[in-house]
């Protein structure tokens, strides 16, 4: 039977979010992993300052503290004697779209919270007029857990169908992944995208190794992924980005799995900085190259990679780490995403199916 | 008329190491970029401790430094009453010796230095007597400059010869060059090798842009190569190494020249961590793909790449940037160096030809 038919459950008990009646926690990824520390968010605009601040990362994770901030709006109005009208919810949105603004996850999330806010205060005359918000406020904390909830559930059936289709095609007593960013439990709302699949394939104690590229210039792997490998105690072994190629001439990487930002039509896929460079090295020794990523990241109205408009980020993420300045000031290039041409991957694995 | 009939020179005011009548200023290369300061070395005792301490790198120009080394050791002893022996050169070889047992050129230098000081006690027995050592003094002054100076037109005619063959078999306008760790004038007595013939070509005004790999983990590329290129306004990008794949993609790089630790037979090439994964990003581009090495790095005494030691470092290396922490301290896969066979490179250069 496969895990899909089972229904195969793996858990993790990392968390980037924890909401609270009156408050969301959110786990400060930017002392990671030093520090575990964790910033009390009270409203929207804290909310917002935290996914500016890039204390939490990771499309999925964005849209849902967008949709535990919008929740808090609600509750931290209510505690006044003001009124919620319309405006206010306007007001909130704004605020909350506006920390991340290419974000799609974002602007689904709030965007729906809007709608449930919006329906209720119409279909709920009296309540409004008594300023008695019970209802918006769970009929809210619902839709916020419910728009978590559905995450966790994706992550989860993408990396059944992932690991069923690895276990199938490629058998083998255990693997060795490489993986590059961090697509774990810190960047959605449940086991990960990539990350996800290793930790399936973990639970079944089908992993031998998982090398973590460190992901320069921003070290998500370094700081992100290393810290939840290590957390959950899977074997795991970080390596400098340059060293991939000779770990795969070394015989030591058995398949490479990674996310995705966006995917076009043909399957062409953008994904951080580093992507396309392990697709091809993974061509040159024959070593099977995966995206996991959910069927919100694939974009039907583009068709190739090439079309896809690709961000140049500040000289300084790369000049620096940390406060230290690490190079003179001359001039950097530092794009934030590159193009994999659906050529070099052998197969997507999103929730619905493997497309290959 | 080539580069090599008209002995074209270039010059580079970047040097590792001064030399006085009785000190050594070394430039402490762990404090750059961000400073430039100068060590002060007064015998073999503070020569071997910045060769050991890494304010000194490169095999080259840690040959050079362990010269003045022993050169410095006779003065300081020449300024007390003491007797200068056999036995007191063997003690300062040992010393010099000690501080990087795996550098040839090292051993190479102290023993030239060994050999000229014995040679003169031997052949002045009425001058040791009378302790008066200025004659030693002289010859073994004149000795290090020389091995210095033998590095500097080493380098020097390697690139002649390198910028000669590109100009003739790789015509173009300007070119965009990929380079990857330092190569440079700090890591040698002269222009550098790999980076000596960015220096060629920008002399000729033939470089539009120089591509630096900053070169995790050590940052040779951020620190060193950055530095050489900003203070000599050589058109320069630091670039992550992982984003090296995206701009051959882009269509952004011309040809690609590396240093070498090792030449096998052969021509298999150990050189710095991510050189392997170049070469395999290269191939796919269609990119030239160049090794420039002194003589001295050609190891007959080896076939093939797979016999040559590759050597692990710290994982502290990986895991801290300095003294900040990137990283949970988990287990960390960090080799020094990888290896390129012979089929991925289009042309090795050295001082005496083009081996192809």
């Amino acid at each position: 039977m496969s895990l899909v038919e089972k229904n195969f459950t793996v858990e993790t008990k990392i968390t980037p979010l924890k909401i609270k009646r009156d408050r969301l926690l959110v786990l400060d990824q930017l002392a990671l992993p030093t520090q575990s520390e964790w910033i009390e968010c009270l409203d929207e605009k804290d909310v917002a300052r935290v996914i500016k601040e890039m204390n939490v990362r990771g499309a999925p994770a964005i849209g849902i503290a967008a949709a535990y901030g919008f929740y808090l709006a609600i509750w931290s109005l209510s505690q006044t004697q003001k009124k919620i009208s319309e405006t206010s919810l306007q007001r909130i949105k704004k605020t909350l779209d506006a920390s991340r603004p290419t974000a799609v996850n974002l602007f689904w999330a709030t965007s729906q919270m809007y709608e449930h806010a919006l329906n209720w205060l119409k279909q709920n005359p009296t309540a409004v007029k008594r300023k008695d918000y019970t209802g918006l406020l769970l009929q809210l904390y619902e839709q916020a857990i419910a728009i978590h909830d559905d995450d966790r559930n994706r992550c989860l059936r993408m990396n059944q169908i992932a690991a069923d289709y690895i276990l199938k095609n490629f058998p083998k007593e255990k693997y060795r992944v490489l993986t590059h960013c961090n697509t774990g439990a810190l960047a959605t709302g449940g086991i990960g995208t990539a990350l996800g699949l290793v930790r399936v394939l973990h639970a079944l104690g089908k992993i031998e190794m998982v090398y973590a590229d460190e992901t320069r210039p921003y070290l998500q792997g370094a700081r992100l992924t290393a810290y939840e490998l290590w957390k959950e105690k899977i074997p795991a072994t970080l390596t400098v980005d340059s060293q991939a190629g000779y770990l795969m001439k070394k015989g030591l990487i058995d398949f490479v799995v990674v996310g995705a930002d966006r995917i076009t039509r043909r399957g062409d896929v953008a994904n951080k900085i580093g992507t396309y460079a392990l697709s091809v090295l993974a061509k040159e020794h024959n070593i099977p190259f995966f995206v996991a990523a959910p069927l919100s990241t694939f974009d039907s109205s583009i068709e190739k990679g090439e079309e896809i408009p690709i961000e140049e980020r500040a000289a300084k993420e790369v000049l620096f780490v940390g406060e230290k300045q690490i190079a003179p000031k001359i001039n950097v290039i530092n794009y934030s995403f590159d193009v994999t041409q659906s050529e070099n991957i052998n197969a997507i694995f999103n929730e619905r199916e493997v497309v290959q």
